[in-house]
């Protein structure tokens, strides 16, 4: 096992701005995502030669109470009559997606998919969104005891400050970088830094004659209750990603057609997924996630690289916890050294190891069935070297990290220029 | 595109019973089905030894409000750390996930993976499955026009009949024919001929000292509007599948391992997938569906096949009037003439194409997202020789035919031993 049949590479990757959208249907996302990803085909490509559609979609069930999104997405855009379906693993539904795409244009199945993702979280009010996403947690044990996803990764927070010293102000850090990112992404949810957010905040009180704040910075910021409010601690507002409408769409091709659509493909030299129990109380621990372990050895093992030849990555912020322990999962940095590198801006644009330059889940926003597509998105852009204001110079090598609810999901893609 | 890198086997399936099970969760529906399916393996299989999991699932999401079904039943089973993940194609689910397996295995990634199903939907009432069903169908414009899968079926059936002059008898005899089949299969939820039905009801009518039914056979018995009441005309509630709680289960195997397994696999040698608009106003016509056409050409193609050679078959019999169409969109009956061909006991366990054995989706039940899986259970036993009581002899080759929604998706196994 794990070896695959043929090579498989990205020739086009589009998505749609993330952000709150009330006058849009999932349709809509979808098609604007597509559209994107089809005109971003160098040499270009025509919808008919698109054989199948691999859709991430978390639960449009109850969002929007429509199911059986594979084939309506198809249909939107063109692939119909060709397979299309819905695959959903919580957050990592896109990233799932992506594999599975990779895995039929490898099996000799297709030899050019779309995989996108979808999700419009909107239309419901936060406290019902919020248990729309507890159910991806243990159902039957963890939510009717009150766990929401913040509560769970808090527990992983404190744990991870208890037993390496991770303070809260690495876990503020990570946020204050993510919106740095975001604020050069034309297509992020908040394109504003912390400070940015900071100070009209300040101008808005001044405005309207209010008591102006005495903020010193964005870490002051953070720290004030009232401008971050506690949502589990040591978790506050800008620690959680946020409620997004968005969509994504990638297009693959088996290398042996791809030079036909592009003379610079991306090529996906790494896959893995993993899995663990969904409730945190039947793990082992809980400041590592076991299935991005799993996800991230298989990935590396197939691309024959380590941890230190990656050059950029993707990584799931939820949570700014979440980050923290992805990187050290993934290997670039040791068990419990993730806050001190964030603190030492390692992960920063111009670190040695960028971190989420897409602005992440945190900035960009997070529709949670799209994410996972999304960040492959990112990448492309990255390691074509057409990242705009983001970009980091030079980049060759990228990877991709998508977990499902508190880890009992997770997959983790590499990528080469 | 087309043809597999490497070949692909079934090496073992199991089934739980399907029925209404108040007092079971999802997760020990599924660990039955698992559980038979790894003791079926003749040669034993250790659970580490699966690789990874595909479970088809509709909506637990609405269900038993918990997301996330991939990772959780890959727990309750032994697959994790292994990658987990839920496939959802409305009523086509696990006949989707079966076709992702398969494709997962011949990519090289895996060697042995298995593929379930799994649907409990009797905790809801009967008014509200049917509306979480008709999610599944355009939820923009048809469901906010009244239609639920009822009426949709039964636009199809009217067009049917109006085209071809199908009579209301030949749907009538869909239903007695799985029925027949259904009452010799112990897992079935119905385990009981339209005659024992009759019979028993009259014993009751009798036994309760109430005014005894005269009628004369099961078509009279169905063409009375109290015993069998008219559900959307043409079709009345015995041509329609129950709603049900179940789960399945098989184990895929690359040929190069099968041998390490079982001296008996049955080899997966087509598979074929298609997708259509989700409304049924937006096709060009009712009588056939495009979907199930694309998938059995591809799944025909690859296998080298014709429609005649095919010997055995499970089709999605949601109404009955759906098992007519597909006879005619498999190729088996040139379209119109799938009704003639029940009437003159072709499709029964004795005739020149037995169909739906198993007791189809009609006797057996159709908990939905398990119906796809469990139409490939009733093949691997019937090639084998081991389907007890409705074994049809000597059969080699058998097909799958597996729909979701009112034919927006449709995905097609043959297998040979």
């Amino acid at each position: 096992m794990g070896k695959l049949a043929r090579g498989v590479a990205v020739i086009g990757a589009g998505m749609s701005k993330f952000g709150a959208f009330p006058d849009k249907t999932t349709r809509e996302l979808f098609v604007e995502a597509f559209t994107e990803a089809v005109n971003s085909v160098d040499k270009g490509i025509e919808t008919k030669e698109i054989e199948a559609l691999f859709l991430g979609n978390f639960s449009n069930d109850i969002f929007e109470g429509q199911v059986h999104t594979g084939p309506l997405m198809a249909d939107m855009v063109g692939v119909t009559p060709g397979p299309a379906m819905r695959i959903e693993d919580a957050c990592a539904s896109s990233g799932v997606a992506f594999r599975l795409g990779v895995l039929a244009v490898a099996s000799g199945a297709h030899d050019v998919v779309c995989v996108g993702g979808v999700e419009k979280m909107t239309n419901l009010e936060t406290s019902r969104v919020t248990d729309v996403l507890a159910s991806a947690a243990d159902a039957t044990y963890e939510f009717p005891a009150g766990a929401t996803f913040p509560g769970l990764y808090a527990e992983i927070a404190n744990a991870h400050m208890k037993k390496y010293g991770t303070t809260v102000e690495q876990l503020r850090m990570v946020g204050i970088k993510n919106h740095e990112n975001g604020a050069l992404n034309p297509k992020a949810q908040f394109q504003s830094t912390i400070r940015d957010i900071m100070k009209s905040r300040i101008e808005r009180a001044r405005a309207k004659g209010l008591p102006v704040p005495s903020w010193k910075d964005e870490m002051d910021f953070l720290s004030d209750p009232m401008a971050n409010p506690i949502v589990a601690w040591p978790l506050r507002l800008f620690d959680c990603s946020p409620i997004t409408d968005g969509a994504s769409a990638v297009i693959l091709a088996a290398e042996e057609v791809a030079r036909r659509f592009t003379d610079t493909p991306i090529h996906v030299i790494g896959t893995g997924q993993g899995s663990d129990s969904l409730a945190l109380h039947d793990r082992e621990e809980f400041t590592s996630l076991r299935a991005a372990r799993i996800a991230a050895r298989e990935a590396y093992r197939m691309a024959g690289l380590e941890p230190r030849d990656i050059q950029i990555a993707e990584v799931h912020d939820c949570f700014t916890i979440a980050e923290i322990v992805a990187t050290e999962d993934l290997g670039f940095f040791k068990p419990g050294e993730g806050g001190r590198a964030v603190e030492e801006g390692l992960t920063r644009r111009n670190g040695e190891k960028p971190i989420n330059t897409s602005g992440g889940l945190k900035a960009k926003g997070h529709p949670v069935g799209a994410s996972g597509a999304a960040q492959v998105v990112e990448i492309w852009h990255q390691l074509r070297g057409e990242a705009g204001a983001r970009q980091v110079p030079g980049v060759e090598v990228g990877l991709t990290h998508n977990v499902g609810g508190s880890g009992a999901s997770c997959v983790v893609h590499i990528f080469r220029r």
